[in-house]
């Protein structure tokens, strides 16, 4: 009964679940340093974090097919749990999304979190319905788990209630949740109402938005931030109900302030590098540009002044 | 001599040239239509158009790399003089543009058209030149001629006049070109004061500014609706200096404005159905959407009431 993926996917989607989208750690030649990325990724699991890679935060769509699969593939040969994966597979070609999404379910992951193709914008939600369904026709395994993932800061194709409507109507089972990453509390709130339940996981893009979502009942966060401060959040989101849970929520906004002030993957990265003693978590493939070296000082200063740590951090990166 | 790739890349800089962002094909499963691609790209030939595939009118982005790989080399195979090809190679991931990019140069390729990165959006200048800058040395090659492509109605991801400087300074011979579809004419105009010459071509997005480019001193155009009216359009491009010049464009933009009134990638494509008599050119991959019966029968029955044809292109499609 362990090992029923179906089981699996029910657990992950309990209230108080905290994804986070993996930075990925690149080498002086821009290749992904993988014992680097398994062992990160073992740290956030290690903190109760689960893993979302490759998306945004992971320099997703700088990577090719290619690299993710071998990035995945080196994941559960490390021994991380599928059940704590929930990899990003849209693409904007059908062909790229199935195949990634097809490697994903045959690892058993808990679920994949997916774009839409983002070239084309202003396009139809009968357009974007096509789309998806051609995808999970072509993966074709009812074992599928498809997290929708709505960012129109970025992607700049925003997902609508009636899509997902339709999408839930025709693939009931299948559609299991969102990721809302519009920074805007209302559509949150309105997914949730729509949406939200045992069968639909409604999880914010950010921890500021933690407390809101879980109290409106919704799942949790799919949260950068996830990344460099993984304990506090899952600490929060496991015990939501608990008296002093606003002001724990308050420290984790001034946290995420402090980095909302610098570009956010950058800034991670700069971070980590910093706190695992590993320069070269600096680097970033472009077109991002990692922080420079004044930037990078005066963000690890406001860290320490804080007393912000990544505990344990070093040694799982130097693994 | 006539062998020497950089006489034919002059030659194919020559003002008055015109290229199509070749639509692709696709059969019933989605499938690119190989054997329909190459016969269209050879019709395109035939009235003195170059082939720009794999841009944004050939749904490029909604194709994988591997797919392309397969069209171009079929193109190269079907006898198509690669003198008259300028693939789009610019993906997301710098692995992805390097691949593409160098079986473009391998193939003999007049150039390659760029795109930047699309996904992340606010971009900095420095970010986008490390892009381009990586994939060039990667390539590795001093046959390579790269044009860039300014998109940012779609891409959202402008080029900057300073970004442009630097790369023609730090990649001389190398840096050939810009195609300009931001539809703001005033931009064109300063691309072409800026850098239009010899060693430099401006392309107009369309053909509605055929003539006051090449008038400025610019290239040409790499136009959608020459995939639809290409003989009049080059034909206008080849003798752009004849006295009715004016009623010739103008003729173009009426029958550009009767497309511009649907979404244009289905308009031509539903065209290109009509006129050649394989209905299965209708088909677009999503996330696009196929004209209905109804518009797509309103658009022929305009198109016929203007005597436009598509002159051989059915005994091409049937190859």
């Amino acid at each position: 009964m362990g090992g029923d993926p179906h089981k699996e996917n029910v657990m992950s989607q309990t209230r108080g679940d905290v994804w986070s989208p993996v930075i990925t750690p690149f080498g002086a030649d821009l290749a992904a340093d993988i014992r680097r990325f398994v062992a990160h990724c073992q740290w956030l699991v290690s903190h109760r974090v689960g893993l979302a890679v490759f998306g945004t935060n992971s320099e997703a769509n700088s990577l090719t097919v290619g690299e993710k699969q071998q990035l995945l593939g080196a994941l559960v040969e490390g021994g991380v749990d599928p059940a704590r994966l929930m990899p990003g597979t849209g693409q904007c070609a059908i062909g790229d999304s199935v195949a990634l999404t097809r490697e994903a379910v045959a690892a058993g992951c808990a679920g994949v979190l997916m774009l839409p193709p983002f070239y084309y914008k202003g396009v139809s939600d009968e357009g974007l319905f096509r789309f998806y369904s051609e995808v999970i026709e072509r993966v074709g395994d009812s074992r599928l788990r498809l997290y929708l993932y709505h960012i129109p800061p970025v992607a700049q194709v925003p997902l609508s209630l009636e899509l997902i409507e339709r999408l839930r109507d025709a693939f009931p089972g299948t559609i299991a949740g969102i990721k809302d990453s519009g920074g805007d509390w209302s559509h949150t709130q309105a997914l949730i109402d729509s949406f939200a339940g045992d069968d639909f996981a409604v999880y914010a893009g950010s921890e500021r938005f933690l407390l809101d979502t879980l109290r409106a009942g919704g799942a949790g966060c799919i949260s950068a931030t996830a990344n460099v401060n993984p304990g506090a959040i899952a600490g929060l989101a496991a015990s939501w109900q608990v008296e002093d849970a606003d002001d724990r929520q308050q420290a984790l906004n001034v946290l995420r302030d402090l980095f909302e002030r610098y570009p956010l993957i950058p800034a991670m990265k700069a971070a980590t590098a910093h706190f695992s003693g590993v320069a070269d978590w600096r680097r970033v493939r472009p077109p991002l540009v990692e922080l420079d070296d004044e930037r990078a000082a005066t963000l690890v200063s406001s860290l320490e002044e804080m007393g912000f740590r990544m505990e344990g951090l070093g040694a799982a990166s130097h693994g």
